[in-house]
């Protein structure tokens, strides 16, 4: 998608200099920085300090790093301890996305057929772009499933702007390209169906306010920031026409684990008769899951997300503050599971299906 | 209630020096600062503005503001003008609380019985002085109220921590004394319940984070600050056993409108049979309106609340940040309308009532 009118993907391996670009998301919207990673600890700890997130970007960038660890493993003393040892790391970078897992376990163990260590590197590189590849036409084939909802609605509204709302950011930074939730939107836009996106700001992060936000603006898509506390009274008031948003597990019941405060708008969209939509691609889902709600790990991450924040000052220099004194205690939950019984139906690259557990089981 | 183990009120009028007292309440938690106001439009600022806020609070400085115009008024060649546009200005600083209009018109009305304009000072200041009083022995009522739904969840958990949940701040700041939502939550406190406050932050201006809970700090209540985003995920873990918020006005039919976000919490509070209680002076009732929803105007307040967020720097001073670009858009919508089927009660200071019409007009 765009930056500044030029195309860009959120990873791109580069084969020949054995590393891996990186945008750093840390530093957007106030600057654009793209970061060149050699070693695979080093995508873990981007990983686990969020200059790379999302859950399908991570699963990206799991496989590129057992590609790296592969690079790393051959000057190696023992290479099947050294890559035995990487593949932990890395699929424990993050506790909630199934991405990771699945990417990186899938690249593993394609490694682990090849005998040959010298080839190791070429297997992981190979298999790695290829799923990459694939995740990125699944993000497109979403948009196309997506944009007929938006199309039947901007049908009913007589060609009136069609309002969508979503939650932190499960755009093309957190995919590679086009998004999850943004593709229809992306989509629609550029079919010239008139639409406006309300963008939850999403504390703790400001994923919403900081990179939904910069996406749209790139892409001269209309829309208007709100915080997290303002959805349900828009909804009340017929100011939402959808809500899209993105998962980070989906179990095969339907029920959704995603960022934090995702259970609160679909509560709200099922009180006010809005459609309440997830895109993922089908990697999201979980098959061996039964149940989502009361069953998903939900990370908790560090107190000075909360407590700490950065933005820049008023000479664009980027700066952090404390918005409460550092010794009052703070929980900081990442995710939350919205139950299947909220949720309109799910958007994925083969098809729109509904949250439960017979059309789940056929997309397995 | 206690600072720093002093105790204090929100406001304070001083008869001696014709001057109002103020907590600046933007400056809290980092600094604690007493602000002198001796002009009726040096309060209605200081209302506009938020260093003084709360509906129950607004509606005090209100009473002393007609007391302050009244003051100013006998220099004035035109008393009688003078006072009625001071009343226009002092009615109109904020647009959604009741209190505000009930308290300015209150004095108001007293003091135009006065004919002799050197009396006004004196009738204004003993009927807002009264007023004031009146509110407070309700805060006290309301937490006594309050209490015995507390006393009722700690028996029936045999003495576990009793998990309250709150929005904003409808604390002793916003009061003067005790607090509405707060008021159940220190008597509790004090009759030596064990009590734990979860604090919504409360976006955009976070006065969770930054007055409640330096509140609950003062006085010494375990509490944990959370994001608006949190509440849903912990009533769903079973985490809260009751949430009580404050009111900005309510409706005849028992709609309340209350800081935005509250809403998302009742919704919440409702599926997951979490017990949801708004505190409130009967005098937030506005008997006139017959139904909230859709019928109360929703202040939307400037976006730099949104993107303007302060706090401290690493060596404590003062500082704010932009969190996104100032070009972004976005809409500052101040509260919302939570309907009266999510709600289980009203703590009022006339008793625990149902939020219906019948109920409601008993207190009338």
């Amino acid at each position: 998608m765009h930056v500044k009118g030029k195309n860009y993907r959120a990873i791109r391996a580069d084969k020949k200099n054995k590393s891996v670009r990186i945008i750093n998301q840390l530093k957007i919207p106030f600057e654009f920085e793209i970061i060149e990673i050699n070693s695979y600890s080093e995508l873990v700890n981007a990983i686990k300090d969020m200059r790379l997130r999302g859950a399908p970007l991570i699963g990206v960038a799991g496989a590129y790093a057992v590609w790296l660890a592969c690079v790393e493993a051959i000057d190696n003393k023992n290479p099947q301890k050294f890559l035995k040892d990487a593949f932990k790391n890395i699929i424990t970078a993050r506790p909630t996305a199934v991405n990771l897992k699945f990417a990186t376990c899938y690249i593993y163990n394609k490694v682990l057929i090849e005998k040959n260590f010298s080839n190791w590197e070429n297997v992981a590189y190979k298999f790695a772009n290829e799923y990459y590849e694939k995740e990125i036409d699944s993000f497109r084939k979403i948009g196309e499933y997506g944009l007929e909802i938006i199309k039947q609605i901007a049908k009913k509204k007589k060609g009136k702007v069609v309002n969508i709302l979503t939650h932190c950011n499960a755009g093309w930074l957190a995919c590679g390209d086009y998004g999850t939730a943004t593709s229809p939107i992306y989509l629609a836009h550029k079919k010239g169906i008139k639409v406006h996106v309300w963008i939850d700001e999403t504390r703790p992060r400001f994923q919403g306010a900081k990179l939904t936000a910069w996406e749209m603006y790139n892409e001269k898509v209309p829309f208007t920031v709100i915080t997290d506390n303002t959805g349900g009274h828009i909804m009340q008031q017929g100011l939402v026409d959808i809500v899209i948003v993105g998962a980070d597990r989906v179990a095969a019941n339907g029920d959704v684990a995603n960022k934090i405060g995702t259970y609160l708008k679909a509560l709200a969209a099922f009180d006010n008769n809005v459609p309440f939509y997830v895109a993922l691609p089908v990697s999201t889902i979980d098959f061996e899951l039964k149940k989502g709600v009361g069953n998903i790990t939900i990370e908790k991450r560090k107190a000075d997300e909360i407590i700490l924040i950065d933005g820049v000052n008023n000479k664009s220099k980027i700066r952090k503050i404390n918005v409460m004194p550092t010794n009052y205690k703070t929980d900081n939950y990442a995710f939350d599971v919205t139950p299947f019984r909220l949720i309109t139906g799910l958007i994925s690259e083969k098809g729109v299906i509904k949250a439960n557990t017979k059309d789940i089981s056929k997309l397995k």
